[in-house]
């Protein structure tokens, strides 16, 4: 590469980020240098406390810098009703509909056997700490709908079930908004199988 | 959002990234906490490195953190025939043809006179200052091939000339392996009317 080393290295460094090749790193690179100088810093400064500071909460196991996150914290919250997401940017995903006023409990991902990732790599031994404070009283799994997430929530529901709590699973069906025309076949035939009164 | 303040904070910081929205910026931040942290630590020491170090080529005004770029410094280049460029990104574009054994003078950009950037601002003064040397015989115009591209070779050869320098502009064409059935009719019309014998 024609660059001098340093830039070379800031453009090998910026590849860390997920989605970032050679040519996004290479923009971002003179990006910061030619024009963000000052937005430069405070990355690199913020990237560096965050990275220190930042690890997860004792309770839900989301990110946070804290002993406890916000809503673990929060004494207005249902602490009996205990979600379970795959990861923190889904716990972001649910609090931003408003609707849920229960807690989380984040897992590091879903289980895949093939690489190697079991129960205890997603943090079900701090799930089961959890289950059996007596304190929940329902155990909803909100897990992606793809074939590892389901894997993965049915594998929970058994183990929440076999300590006499209740388990539910985020429902499956059209999108809100949703064309007839452009849903998956899959899709569509769990909205219909799954049909309520109207 | 639902996320500790440290945590929005990163997020917040990366967005200064160009093509970054607060999505990706989400995710890069999950992405460096969860799974990344040695390469995150190592990308904001090279970032504060970088934006400490890196200056200009006193000469060609690439990136670069000594006071002359490895291809200033090469005294196996040709220093008479000056190549100028829109910006670092397009310096490495003609260094990986491997074609060129000239040097470069790198713009900050292109003039655009309804942003308020001038001559001033794209660096003329120092092109002045470097075409008065006596040392250079051509300056070969590879500014992109857009509308503020063009403005800016045209003035800059127009500059060139009244110095008694020969300039030059690269060529427009058809890509190689172009199939003319998708070159744009702009294209077309200016490699027909560039027709060379053959």
């Amino acid at each position: 590469m024609a660059f001098s080393p340093l830039v070379n290295q800031l453009i090998e460094a910026l590849r860390v980020l997920p989605g970032v090749g050679p040519k996004s790193a290479q923009r971002m690179a003179f990006h910061l240098l030619e024009r963000e100088r000052e937005g430069g810093h405070k990355l690199a400064h913020t990237l560096s406390s965050a990275l220190k500071q930042v690890g997860h909460c004792e309770q839900c196991r989301t990110l946070c810098e804290n002993r406890l996150c916000l809503v673990c914290e929060d004494g207005n919250r249902d602490h009996s009703l205990l979600c379970i997401v795959e990861g923190p940017g889904h716990v972001a995903a649910i609090e931003h509909t408003g609707g849920y006023r229960g807690v989380y409990f984040v897992l590091s991902g879903h289980l895949s056997p093939i690489d190697g990732i079991g129960p205890e790599e997603i943090g079900m031994h701090e799930l089961l700490r959890r289950l059996q404070s007596g304190q929940i009283r329902e155990v909803v799994l909100a897990t992606n709908a793809t074939v590892e997430g389901e894997a993965t929530a049915y594998y929970i529901a058994d183990v929440v079930k076999s300590k006499g709590i209740q388990a539910t699973r985020i429902a499956y069906g059209i999108p809100v908004g949703g064309d007839l025309e452009y849903i998956d076949g899959g899709t569509l035939a769990k909205a219909l199988a799954d049909r309520s009164n109207i």
